[in-house]
């Protein structure tokens, strides 16, 4: 059995993805969204939501992200963002391009979250010099983090507060919302829209879907922007269906519910095995799907010579000879994956310290 | 029976492009296209089109024709294309968007082609403004046009060697690529590389896939820079063995070919069947799986009431009292489809001359 | 005397715009248009116009045009202008540069102007596509027009009323303002925002300053945008008093009646003396201080080889044996100029048919 | 005596700029460049920095930084460049415009500058994501830096070299690059090509001349490029020869060296008034026309209150109860104004020791 860390998106897709493709096969459909699946879709992530709501599917997170913050930031504007977020360092620049050149101003904050006060003073910092800075304009959190951990209602309400009496309108990055989601115990509603939040990029990939994630809108105003964008994009599916479709199982179901559950148990499991090891420490609390773990290079390369999947992830906290690795658990991560795991770490660790 | 010919993206997908996606199902594979179903496509693809090239999986074809034009017209520069191109006048503005600024630069000519000397002097009088003009530096043909009609491999040829000659590099918009090899009858190579094609847009959803359009990229020094470009426009699938299992088994198996051999078909099917009905004439030769089809309005409306599927498509041949239709035939459709519009068609015009 | 009319941009700055530096220069003043010049500037502009206004130098009439259409139109909206327009031809894309990817749309129309039916024609088509195609979201009038024609207040106001009716903010190109309003003789406000219009380009420029161009807005709601962009284009000069204090004193004194007044009164002299000269026509009015004069292609190179200054300018309505030229009169054109021209083309031209 | 060191942009034109100005101004004059004053300063120049080279005139510092970055870095690349450059901190974004979303990635560094060993550390981190960052592209320093200090051609020359063989082009922001160059004593080559620059934006504005900035092209190769995107820009001048007239003057007769000799003195004489005053200190080494003084907060609200002239400017080193300001002298600075300030800090700052 061939163990893999690496990241939650090197699953396949769940049974359930393939069986909603095949249902929304079949007979013709009209084009670009106009179809059964996609109207169901709406209400679907209406009742989870619990609001009126406009919900477009996309190709990527990165997609997603970058469509949702050209509608939130005029392209002389700003974009406060915590300095790991997934915008700032993994796409390549794609909220600058959709944004036609707005820049992303980083926040920095402990175990990749930022608080009001640190948006504050970065808010400040950008305003004071008035044009001759970009306009601060919009806020994006990541829930879950770059850094496994998760935001609280109360938290997410205080930064969307902060922006609001600032006039910026809040994104929130939902690559992996639905594992804050199972971490919170909350309702969908409280951590998004009831907590100040505009726009949300909703993650379904890395979470059992092939290439499935969406933009959810809470402002109906919006929408008609973000279709536009959509379009000249090239994000405007023609056979829209067989996104919704997934979509729609993976919210009505409770789907995503369950599969975050698994990711997350599995990362809790990880987790309590590696508290007992020598030498062996997390960076961050393991709050969702992810955890950081610091331990002896040595002991590193030995899980590698091992076969095991993960990547290095230096942290600023490691001493000298030590190094850092991102383990992801996900949908179908199973204990048995991580149980072997933790016995050739125990082992490696034994004989090291031995 | 529902007969519909809105267009070639209302069908739902092939069983053959569903296969694919189970096959690819299963235990883990590296994201981002370092997968075993993106090397055999690139493997299938150099196979059919005999040369080395690089070949990229996207979600739209909108999306393939705008990043390619990206790569090969700068910001300051202009693209040459038919007044019909989906391009002009389809996609939101995605080319001047992801080229950032572009300009398209249209040319005139008949049934939806236009021809070297066309070209030429397009481009004399763009280029003799110099820099208060953007810079001539690309040209982009529709194969199949906006009109079903196919460019011969002289036609292209003459096309990319009067634009190599004024330093253009070519695009060839391939949404229906399958169609016109069909009714070329030559080889993928003949019409594109062999006929000076830098760039070429290779559709699948309109023929049977899901969502799974490429770019085909025949000079290997562009492909570093696609790269880039795909992924900060959000085109850069996480799990993309999906999108590349479907299109290698698309071309593996001569699907593309088979496929649009059937709308090709279907397509002349109903040519035939109009030339001998009353007051009804085509507006452009069939040459592939689309047809413009002048007749009475009022005989138009009876087949809309009849709850035929088409769109009203006006040409500038049309008398006062007419109006047109586009028709698209699929690689679905059936000969009984065809007769039933013909049957209704016939019976209405008769009615009307009767 | 070298004769040139090739442009109104050869002529060097009015001894009034070097006194208005002059008088400008000497102590400190605040930088960024935070001074005495920059706020006297909107204060006559006011006074001009009659109405409340927010008005910016910039260094360019490519400039303030592109920076106005940025404010006026979105990314993915469309800006409709005359097929001949300065923004569609002569500013290498700076539209679609200032507006991230904006589409042009161009509207034909006779001598260089288009009517509001033909906008409203224009708007139906483009419309009509939804989110395949980019928003209606803009007009762009240019008065005096490219061929040196003047739309009247009244077609300016049902231009503007049927953009109103569709969405549309109206945007004028006055790189020659000040020749229309003295071919009008009406009021600044009549021709402007009494007439819909809702940012203008003002040019000085051709009219006697250095590089003195200005964006006025009557929207007082789209200024603090324009700000952002003015800076982040590199157009806020830091020592902003030379450019206003040229505007001030032009707009103030009325010296851009003066000096307009001059250039439309040579060019109607220019066209009184064309008259009689046989196988010499004009193919259009001359309403400002340009003429574009078909004739004898000939006879168009014995004047070149006499050493006029002028550009050879194809129009439609040539006939195969002729060509066409445009004569543009300046601020600073004397009557004598005119007539040393006249009097060799009537040569020339009885030369040739005698 | 209004004392005012608050910039060196508050300054007026010197009388030779003015001079230049009226030399250049008579006769018509072929436009957009097409003159005999752009030809002199091109020759200049070459002369100046001993090597073939273009030059070209834009309006503002913002617009130089801006279009050159946009030249040597594509849309998906990167910019290294200090935390505190120009840039990054006043330019509302204008090299992410020009540039179509590149992206500037800060470099640390003490008292404005940063070392090639920074440099090579920022690349490796950028450049270990691949396509999922922007690709390096171009290193962009400032002469004299934001904080006032000078690079040597040793520095310089490292930067670049380490540039180099990572593929990175340089851009060197010398909006004060005239207070540079006489604290080096150098000649300009010395400091730029021959020290490995690609591109220079040489300011003028700063040191006496009106709204004069100039790029200056190292590598013809890179010109026409430049030529099209300073049009699209609207920083093509259709009066050339104003701007061309003062920057050749300022160049070629000494006069750049000469101010700029002027307003480093005075801030020599400002810094060595400094050293005596109690509490006050200077947070970097003073090479050029600018200091950064920390003193208690106090004694800076009574020199306020005395109606100087100048910004604060927090700086890390400052302690709770101290604050810090930045004092900029000018070409025109004189002697008497020095002494004026540095006479009313010392009272100032006696009263409150004493």
């Amino acid at each position: 059995m061939s163990v893999d860390f690496s990241s939650d998106n090197i699953t396949g897709a769940a049974p359930e993805m393939l069986a909603a493709i095949g249902a929304a096969n079949g007979a013709t459909a009209h084009s670009y969204g106009d179809d059964a699946w996609t109207k169901r879709l709406t209400e679907v992530a209406q009742e989870v939501f619990e609001t009126e709501l406009a919900i477009y599917p996309v190709a990527t997170g990165t997609a997603a992200n970058a469509l949702a913050l050209a509608v939130l930031c005029p392209p002389y504007g700003g974009v406060f963002c915590h300095e790991t977020a997934h915008i700032e360092k993994d796409e390549c620049g794609a909220p600058e391009f959709f944004s036609a050149g707005a820049k992303l101003i980083t926040v920095p904050g402990a175990e990749g979250k930022f608080t009001a006060p640190a948006l504050q003073a970065a808010h400040q910092a950008a305003a004071a010099r008035g044009v001759h800075n970009v306009r601060p304009s919009a806020v994006s959190l990541s829930q879950a983090t770059e850094w496994g951990t998760v935001y609280t209602p109360d938290e997410v309400s205080a930064i969307t507060a902060a922006g609001r009496a600032r006039g910026l309108r809040t994104h929130m990055d939902g690559a992996r919302f639905g594992n804050a989601l199972v971490r919170l115990g909350c309702a969908p509603a409280d951590v998004t829209w009831r907590a100040g939040v505009d726009m949300l990029s909703l993650g379904a990939t890395k979470n059992g879907a092939i290439a499935a994630e969406a933009v959810v809108i809470f402002d109906p105003q919006l929408a008609q922007e973000f279709e536009y964008r959509r379009k000249r994009a090239g994000q405007l599916f023609s056979k829209m269906r067989f996104a919704s479709a997934q979509l729609a199982a993976f919210l009505e179901d409770g789907l995503w519910l369950r599969w975050a559950a698994n990711a997350n148990a599995m990362a809790a499991r990880l987790a309590a095995g590696l508290a007992g090891v020598p030498g062996v420490r997390l960076a961050a609390p393991v709050q969702a799907n992810e955890l950081f773990v610091v331990m002896p290079a040595a002991l590193i390369a030995k899980l590698e010579a091992a076969g095991f999947g993960f990547y290095r992830w230096p942290v600023p906290s490691m001493a000298a000879n030590e190094d850092a690795i991102r383990l992801v658990t996900n949908w179908q991560t199973k204990p048995d994956e991580v149980d072997i795991f933790l016995g050739a770490l125990r082992r490696d660790a034994g004989a090291q310290n031995g």
